[in-house]
């Protein structure tokens, strides 16, 4: 995966591989306004919580790059930050660099770099952590993995949080296969992780969301790991529609449900689940897939891209400083000593 | 809906409505021969475990009209009765239909059409008893119901099993809105159920599989009620792919799950769900929608059909004699006196 490059700067501009695109074309986009990376993002050419961060950090250049006036440049910060509500990462990245904007374009560009790099090194930290759990909590000397969602190099700029997991496990000769959800509506799961999975040479099986609970209830699964988009400071977990039926039935089944997130995707704001905003996308993305239309004209669409896996769920929320074990009085806040 | 006849006897040939290519297009297809009838069920032209059942009695016709030569039509027989492995209807109709082929084609016609025709009683009469559990279990002015397939005319020949339920609450105007998964891989949900209801004028949205535990958790929804294709003595039922997820998330949220079924949906040779045979699919209905890619070139696939909900997360199985509700040491045969 080493060659593939999804977000990178290149001296004024962010060249960003075209995710709505793949597995079919391979097609990099050149992101040159704020108009451009708020489509980029609201289009998903561009996804995943910390791939987000990135581009919220490298947008805050860009916006720089095209309005020298300041009454115009803040209001088009503001609308990268707001360009998607649940991913935490985005509007986190956005004012963390913002605050260096008094000091020119050079330093905000560093900040953004940061960003890109600490999230990587978190990625490989936390997958440390994740193998070290799985060793005292599920020793094994292969597993069977399930996930949803993509949360790759795709998702990550580089090694990825719960397939860098994943691919942590591999490198050590344990996986036996992994169970990819193909999560609809985008189907980011046999679009995007099946194709990292080939390029990294992982065995693996896609399968309709839908399949999941008869998968772990029917034992053929030891695990199932996913990432975040935000995360509350009781543990409730914002992520990928579909993400909370797989909890349920790892639950059912009695095996492990991991969440793996850098401690970025805690906002500390929130209490519970029951504050996070969800996103309703388009009904257009149930109803057609390709040029295919699969419902009636003017079929009515209830079209959540989250949802919410409530702590209690949660073995694990593995992150680059440790594993969170959510429970009755523990805060993620306090886990973090913050 | 009076006017839509998916599965119609005509003459000397069987028509259909071809469930494949709705809702784009309303096409019947004609099955002459034993062949045709197989084609027709494997490809899923017709569906539905009610549906197949009439269609394999049918199908014992047409297989005397084309062998004239006893020793050729006892095989066709067993070939339509193995189309499929899943739906126990297909094998309980054409069993009981060649019973009567010593004494002639007319008479198995008859017997085919009395298939159909005590289908057609059994989903009315199961239709009463269903608004009679709500009533007692769950009154309400007005239900926000959750179904998942397809299990209305298309599936039935006339009135429905789940949707038959649905039908009469809208009857009573007792239908708030019904939340219709879509049902990966080949979209019942939004291709044939949206497609009904639209039809009906019942109100309706769509919405991803993996949706629906989001609605059932998150309140939206007060009960689901869903098919079956095979029920195991115990009460455990196998229905399409996905129904267990279902089945999870309202036992979590604490709403009743409901199976639809007539009692000969029910395989007394089975003590539990352990003993269904699983039809597993080709990966093609998962690596494409229509003519769009969704899946690299050659990813394995995962695909079965359909799983097994166990019995202790069933409310009731309402059938056309009244509500099985599942329990220790109940069994169906016991209920139905068997």
């Amino acid at each position: 995966m080493s060659d593939i490059k999804p977000i990178e700067w290149k001296n004024d501009h962010l060249c960003v591989l075209d995710q709505t695109l793949l597995p079919s074309e391979e097609v990099y986009r050149d992101l040159r306004s704020v108009q451009d990376v708020i489509e980029a993002i609201q289009s998903l050419a561009v996804r995943g919580a910390p791939a987000l961060g990135a581009v919220g950090g490298y947008g805050v250049v860009i916006a720089m790059l095209q309005n020298a006036d300041r009454a115009k440049l803040m209001p088009a910060i503001a609308s990268i930050r707001e360009a998607r509500p649940t991913a935490v990462n985005l509007s986190w990245a956005v004012s963390r660099v913002s605050k260096f904007v008094d000091e020119g374009i050079e330093r905000v560009l560093e900040e953004a770099r940061s960003i890109q790099t600490e999230d990587e090194q978190a990625n490989i930290a936390l997958s440390g952590h994740a193998l070290n759990w799985l060793e005292k909590n599920l020793p094994s000397s292969g597993y069977r993995v399930l996930t949803h969602c993509n949360t790759g190099t795709l998702a990550t700029t580089y090694w990825g949080t719960a397939l860098g997991v994943i691919r942590a496990l591999n490198d050590n000769g344990k996986i036996i296969e992994v169970y990819v959800d193909e999560t609809r509506p985008l189907l980011q799961g046999s679009r995007l992780t099946a194709w990292e999975l080939r390029k990294l040479g992982i065995n693996h099986r896609v399968q309709v969301d839908s399949a999941a609970a008869s998968a772990i209830v029917g034992g053929r699964i030891d695990f199932a790991i996913i990432g975040a988009d935000r995360i509350a400071n009781n543990g409730d977990t914002a992520n990928k529609i579909g993400s909370l039926a797989v909890a349920l039935a790892c639950k059912h089944a009695g095996i492990p449900f991991l969440v793996a997130a850098p401690t970025s995707t805690l906002d500390v704001h929130l209490n519970s689940g029951a504050d996070i905003e969800i996103e309703e996308r388009s009904g257009q993305e149930v109803t057609t897939v390709g040029h295919t239309q699969v419902a009636p004209n003017g079929t009515l669409v209830f079209n959540p891209a989250f949802d919410v896996t409530p702590a209690d769920l949660i073995s694990g929320i593995v992150t680059e400083v440790g594993v969170f074990e959510p429970g009755i009085g523990r805060t993620f806040k306090n886990f973090l000593s913050l």
